[in-house]
């Protein structure tokens, strides 16, 4: 009989869940919003009840391996608490996982978002088929998430992963963690715009501060924009996010020797302004990258060829989908495997 | 029957054999110097024969696990050979492994002498009945050695763990790995001795200069002695070991969550000058470290008691014979489980 899981991204704005077959088809995928402001209990309400029409309709579909969920947050693996969720205020210390799954009947599986991103690209993303890899998730943050053995590594007490944080300028720019010049600062649509504000500031970025003007909701999508039109101050703020990507996806090269480093997150989509210097800088700073890199990575810019063996840098595939579709991959895979250090739930 | 095996340290000057049982007892230890000059085939000769009559005149102590042999540079794991070893000139693609295996007709790995060490603490060291966790080895070079559910992860090509190469200073110091600002510029014997010669050259230490009169063998230990002595210049060339260090440490922890660092290598005696501010770097850069360090850990210089459950960073304890004896345990835990990614020796 075919398996099918329920994969839940619940995010600060938007609640999005879908039935997703061992396939990895993708049976049925609905969006609501999240009333964060109308408290936890009724978030959860809402969510299980949606989980539970979402089931109710596939029930012909298959046998249900559970449910994951992925949340923006540090969680704790052992008791399936959140540690930390800004956007999830009033959260914290509650047994979320073990709360929804008595509620449902069923398993369910609590994640990061980043972590459950990082699954779905390797289920069925840009690193399908490789076992070992990372992925970056540039977004208003900087996440991360490590598979290895084709499972996400969480550590001690379920914090590993917080690649956003890996310092690239020490004594850098502040950051929300306590630490300064964590990638975070370089590489986040929030560094973007703050780079942008201080050319802006400085009085030498007339075009961006004329978008600033036209569109309030001044975001790097715009400043990406410019810079492929050749703005040079826009040119040199992606310029810092590529060089900031590419030391820290060098120091995980010389640490992992992955074959995969994948860059997801709605800041990937300005791949072509910041991926020539990050791919430049990789192979400056990493030996390693230098002595396992296919010919044809090496030229910035280049989607590696899948067939090729070797280090791969390379964009993600699934776009918004792949937390949703990672944290669907989650209950399907849970039990079979369960070493130290990895996935319990 | 008890099981026994053999650790091989095979350096540049030194050759280092030791009979090691399945209980951590080191039934033999012997040093002999390593002939470079004389070529490959007589060192592995001489290599062979020593290794021969420590199997001989242990025969009776227990059953030959196999011989385990930790070098300075890469090792390609699939094929045993030498990829880079500046020490060990005339070694590279050489099937040394193989070779090895081929005269003493018995179980042969060959491993990098920082993963070795790692393994030596994570069995009887510092890390002993830890299963994660890393080791930075401070000598002329700084090495480092992840072990990953109590075994060494390797990577894709045998070249994971080069943590003397992540990046502290953005266009920092030259490294010979063909980037600039490694940990290894600042971290490293060779880097202490470069700082000392530059604060001199500046005219602005005085001790330094005279103890480099005085002792041609300028080395970190004299420098260390001099931090300890109060010396102004020292004290600050060890705060810079430090800040690099927590740098580093800080970035680890936030990448992988584990419960335990390792600091060894000759420079680790100087732990005393360094610790303080590395601790304190630490704690400032990782919020993964302050949600997870035991108190004493925190006020600097501490070594943090084993029963304390928490993120540890700490000095190793086997001293030069980590690799030694590491390298003896890896026939003992060969073939128990061999995962993608870890060794397959």
């Amino acid at each position: 009989m075919t398996i099918l899981a329920i994969g839940v991204d619940l995010g600060g704005t938007n609640l999005r869940i879908a039935a997703v077959d061992s396939n990895g088809n993708v049976l049925e995928k609905i969006t609501t919003s999240t009333q964060v402001a109308r408290g936890r209990d009724q978030v959860i309400d809402e969510m299980c009840t949606a989980i539970q029409e979402v089931v109710g309709k596939q029930s012909n579909a298959g046998e249900l391996a559970g449910i994951g969920i992925g949340v923006p947050g540090i969680i704790e693996m052992q008791t399936g608490m959140l540690r930390e969720s800004p956007n999830l205020p009033g959260w914290h210390n509650y047994p979320v996982r073990d709360e929804i799954q008595r509620r449902l009947k069923t398993t369910v599986i609590l994640e990061n978002d980043a972590n459950a991103a990082a699954m779905g690209e390797k289920w069925l993303g840009a690193a399908a088929g490789v076992d070992d890899m990372c992925m970056f998730t540039l977004g208003t943050g900087v996440g991360g998430g490590l598979v290895l053995q084709g499972q996400i590594w969480h550590g001690m007490t379920g914090m590993a992963g917080e690649l956003g944080h890996i310092n690239v300028e020490p004594d850098g720019h502040p950051c929300n963690c306590g630490s300064r010049g964590c990638l975070e600062q370089y590489a986040s649509a929030t560094a973007i715009k703050r780079m942008a504000q201080e050319a802006i500031a400085e009085g030498n970025a007339p075009h961006m501060a004329r978008t600033l003007k036209e569109d309030v909701e001044f975001n790097s999508k715009m400043i990406f924009d410019l810079a492929m039109q050749g703005d040079a101050q826009a040119r040199t703020i992606f310029e810092r996010v590529g060089k900031a990507l590419g030391t820290v996806i060098a120091d995980m090269v010389n640490i992992f020797n992955f074959p995969m480093y994948v860059i997801g997150g709605g800041v990937s989509s300005a791949w072509d302004a910041f991926a020539p210097l990050m791919l430049e800088t990789v192979g400056r700073n990493s030996f390693v990258y230098r002595a396992t890199a296919p010919t044809e990575n090496i030229q910035a810019g280049n989607a590696p060829s899948r067939s090729v063996r070797g280090t791969m840098i390379t964009k993600a595939l699934l776009g918004g989908d792949a937390g949703l579709i990672g944290a669907a991959r989650l209950p399907m895979i849970a039990g079979l495997v369960s070493p130290v250090g990895f996935s319990k739930a």
